[in-house]
């Protein structure tokens, strides 16, 4: 069995000397949900594991506590639905601030309350896309060459060398737009809100390809678009994955030196 | 002139052959705050450039927009103090989904208005830490070993090849603890969750070392929790380096193969 923060999943692997399918470990992406009381302060994506560490750190790193002495008792919800068992922490704290808390809430839709919450929370970071337009279709040829494209419209990064760059592909493969950010996120909310502007939208029959790796928040942002197909130089998590087969998504990951993994939907041969 | 998503630092490079000291061209990082209207949704922190497309691609990829047709306007909000020009962008939309802004919210000070807004919100992603006890004495060659004593650390990267990791070392350069996630802010508040739930806490005298790129939010939370040394494998940010200099936190990057740049603070010889 593979460690808790890994999980198997069948991919193909396309190198020179052909396909084969195998199968490959990927980190776990899942969503935590972070509550002070009763109070959900937010959803962030994390890897199972040392869940009530990361809840007090973040409450330690926003602000919001500032000394242990304020830490009452760090403990998993039970009263949830079981999709949400071992995904929601409670911390009990006196004197947090409420202002800092209020400040990094995020993720957490209003309507949230104990019972509802825990399907609500973590069914809605998946549920928000429109239903995805067919994928184009991908190219070996195209995709090998898609990250040297990138990298070679990227202005900033060499100098820096700290830039994470996402760009946008049509049906041809042809690499239509490009942007860079110190976020990966705004990397691409660059992309969209360029098309958005253009009133080009959505992106129905486009793809991404990014300079990072794949999370679940970055193949979500394509899906919001419309874009049926990403391409990633690095590693998909798991809930990348399974988001991507489930919306009919293609993802590819891990393409260098021509050889790439594909993790959901196919890349024909040429 | 560096283009506008670049600045030049003043740093010094320590290599076998000696230490030089010579500018150096980092990623500009800052903060920009997303409203709809006059609500504050976010406040994101990005590299300058396309910040309209960014707002905008924000505000549909959170499902607050979902049509080119909705956005009435988009502008930089000019009513504010001069410190905050060029860092607020106001969106006018017609028809947003107001329960996916409530969820998207993020980094939004609660009493923000619109004349008191800008500073406030600048300064609240700076100004919340305490301020930092001294920090540890660094030595080039413990911190030229840490990037391969985190790794060795490492118990998924290998199989997975997508974690980030961060480590706390002591003021003996000795790796004390150590912890992956998918996201490098959950490594180091899994770290200060840790530290904080057994009483340790704050940690001055410690360092922190990281896998990825040591942006403002990372070293913040090291600020955070006291510690007075950050060590990162790749570059930092504009943000990080001039915060780092200001609360007078010592900030390594680049350690490869026995060199590495010193950004802020110094590290002695031996």
């Amino acid at each position: 069995m593979p460690p808790r923060g890994q999980r198997a999943f069948d991919i193909t692997s396309v190198t020179d000397s052909g396909r084969v399918d195998r199968p490959d470990a990927l980190v776990v992406e899942e969503p935590l949900e972070i509550r002070l009381g009763d109070d959900p302060i937010a959803v962030v994506m994390r890897t199972p594991g040392d869940d009530m560490a990361l809840a007090v750190g973040f409450l330690f790193s926003e602000g919001i506590l500032r000394d242990p002495d304020q830490v009452l008792s760090v403990a998993w919800c039970t009263d949830v639905e079981p999709s949400a068992a071992g995904n929601i922490v409670r911390v009990l704290a006196s004197g947090a601030d409420l202002d800092a808390a209020e400040a990094a809430r995020r993720q957490v839709y209003a309507s949230s309350s104990c019972g509802l919450c825990g399907k609500a929370t973590l069914d809605a970071v998946r549920l928000m896309a429109p239903p995805l337009p067919p994928p184009p279709v991908l190219r070996v040829s195209q995709v090998a060459s898609l990250p040297d494209r990138l990298r070679a419209a990227q202005t900033l990064f060499d100098s820096t060398g700290a830039l994470h760059a996402a760009g946008l592909f049509d049906g041809e493969g042809e690499l239509r737009l490009v942007k860079e950010d110190v976020g990966r996120h705004n990397a691409a909310d660059k992309i969209l809100g360029t098309c958005a502007i253009r009133e080009e939208w959505p992106l129905g029959g486009h793809g991404l390809v990014l300079s990072g790796r794949a999370s679940f928040e970055m193949v979500q942002k394509a899906a919001m678009a419309g874009i049926g197909a990403v391409v990633s130089v690095s590693a998909p998590s798991s809930l990348s994955v399974e988001f991507a087969r489930e919306v009919g998504m293609t993802l590819v990951g891990f393409v260098r030196r021509g050889s790439m993994n594909v993790y959901a939907g196919e890349v024909v041969d040429g």
